[in-house]
């Protein structure tokens, strides 16, 4: 079975000159995908005949408008219905496409994904969720950043779209699922994260219980389950300490001709360390608990980066993660319902 | 004016072999120091004869009990009102000390302190407080973990702690104060954020508005306010992320004998990496908000970092951080409950 990919080639700070030289190395990669690069037709075809791609694995479709990056989400979502961005997804609510990937404005993709796609039954918002590399391979965190305030049940249904994810993708069978908190002890932590705890403790998910900001790259988890406000936190400032880290070696490295000349001997290291902790490896998160696969690339990624993005959507529209979080939500809709735990005063 | 620092001599994952060697040194460091350790008096005794200690300058002060890692702090508070961590703190209170440093159980140091020192006027809880390494020198990051869920009047208070210990410290003269939040608009983040935000504004604080993780080793401000949920992950997740990054540079140096040539060539400047992303010189967290200066020591030091954070108790003591706080806490409540701001319907 082939599968389709809707880009949104407009998207991110750069745009057409990252979209498009990722989405035809993309093709040269996969044999089985067809893509739809959707934007200002002219300026993709020109670009496209100026290129080797595979023409007959891409059909271009027009979009006249494009989303700012800095635009008011609901704003887009009210006056530009011929966005890149919003023509993109509904390739996906046709089912022209399996996935749509956007690298633009996160605020306004996440709303006009809500709005075209709706939300799964059982699912009150979807979730940003992201694979991110740990001591011992990669983890599965979300949210980070759609939900600033979540419910206990909320919480709950990222625990269960997030262990879905990572076993559609082929990752674990049972993974092993988090609730990131400020102690191990069950007694520590919000009130919500309290609450949290117990529904996922009942919830017949793989779940461990509290782990902390460092469990996340100690790969305590296959899945860590977080509110939008800390998860972002959480990302962020891992963006911001790794830039410094790199920073820091570089400057280090650069400080005189010694130590260049010491940056020369150890430079196939220093490469391999690099490519190893190259984020643009890991880009490309997932808006979670939609009736279709979004996913959104880093604004200000390159063709590599966005290549990664890609191949997230390839990768869940293969696996059919959507399929599997909603037959997996169901089943726990009915769980959380069971006689014996509703309160009938 | 020389001053007197109380050492809880027990404290810690390791206790006296850190505490007592790191006592020596920094003492041999500062003429102007005078020490108390506090502790098992035989054992401690035992320690300093074998030493080159100047004892002119150290007195040890007998305690029966130590408060375990993971007790529970009420019952720490309740049960062991001979512990070193409590005994020193009483140092404080007594005027026999102007700081008291443990490296022992943070929960238990908290209530204890909170319960012999009490929180200063207008300030209703402490927080702790950290200065952290960024790209352009240090900031101070707070809460980082007493406080769970904030108001946003005690963000207000945390923001005026962190400026003034910054200035105390002699950092900054009028540091800049943000807000730790999910995205750079105001309207972004979660109510009390929100609310947090216009009690900033209007404090007179030298007040930046939001600040996002990355923003936190960027050094975009001096100090950064946070709830103790938020900041405590992500201060975890730096120190996973950190031991991550260093793990995999490890890694890749020594996978061969040709790699391990590389790091042969490359030490010189490696050490000087290592050095100065060494987690143990920012080592020394600050329960600002007392009516005495207790800094929180990592409990898994070493007697290096455990100088780094005799280090951070005697800069406090010697330039007076609490009559500096008590002095601007003060004058913002007046602020704070001008006529014109107060509802009187």
């Amino acid at each position: 079975m082939s599968i389709t990919v809707a880009v949104d080639a407009m998207g991110g700070d750069v745009g057409l000159k990252v979209t498009v030289p990722a989405s035809i190395q993309f093709l040269s990669q996969h044999s089985d995908v067809n893509l739809i690069l959707v934007g200002d037709a002219v300026a993709i075809e020109a670009m496209l005949k100026a290129s080797n791609a595979p023409l007959e694995r891409i059909r271009v479709q027009h979009a006249a408008e494009v989303v700012g990056m800095d635009e008011a989400p609901q704003l887009a979502l009210k006056n530009k219905k011929d966005s890149s961005m919003r023509v993109a997804i509904n390739q996906v609510k046709d089912g022209a496409a399996q996935a749509a990937v956007s690298a633009g404005n996160t605020g306004a993709l996440m709303a006009t994904a809500r709005f075209v796609l709706k939300t799964l039954p059982g699912i009150d918002r979807p979730a940003i969720a992201k694979m991110m590399p740990n001591m011992k391979g990669t983890s599965c965190v979300l949210d980070l950043g759609a939900n600033v305030d979540c419910t206990p049940e909320q919480l709950l249904q990222f625990g269960i779209m997030g262990a879905e994810l990572v076993a559609a993708l082929g990752l674990k069978a049972n993974p092993s699922v988090g609730l990131l908190n400020i102690g191990s002890e069950d007694i520590k932590g919000n009130q919500t994260a309290k609450l949290a705890g117990e529904l996922l403790k009942d919830s017949g998910l793989n779940y461990y219980g509290n782990v902390e900001g460092n469990d996340i790259y100690k790969g305590t988890v296959d899945v860590v389950v977080t509110d939008g406000f800390t998860g972002n936190v959480a990302l962020k400032t891992s963006e911001g300490l790794a830039h410094m880290i790199a920073a820091f070696l570089r400057e280090e490295f650069t400080r005189s001709w010694w130590t260049r000349l010491c940056a020369l001997a150890a430079m196939p290291v220093l490469k391999r360390f690099k490519a190893r902790t190259d984020s643009r490896r890991y880009n490309g998160a997932s808006l979670l608990g939609l009736r279709g696969i979004v996913v959104k690339s880093h604004g200000g990624t390159d063709a590599l980066g966005f290549r990664f993005a890609l191949e997230q959507a390839y990768e869940e529209a293969r696996s059919d993660v959507i399929g599997h979080i909603a037959d997996r939500v169901a089943r726990h809709i009915d769980n959380l319902k069971r006689p014996d735990t509703v309160e009938t005063h």
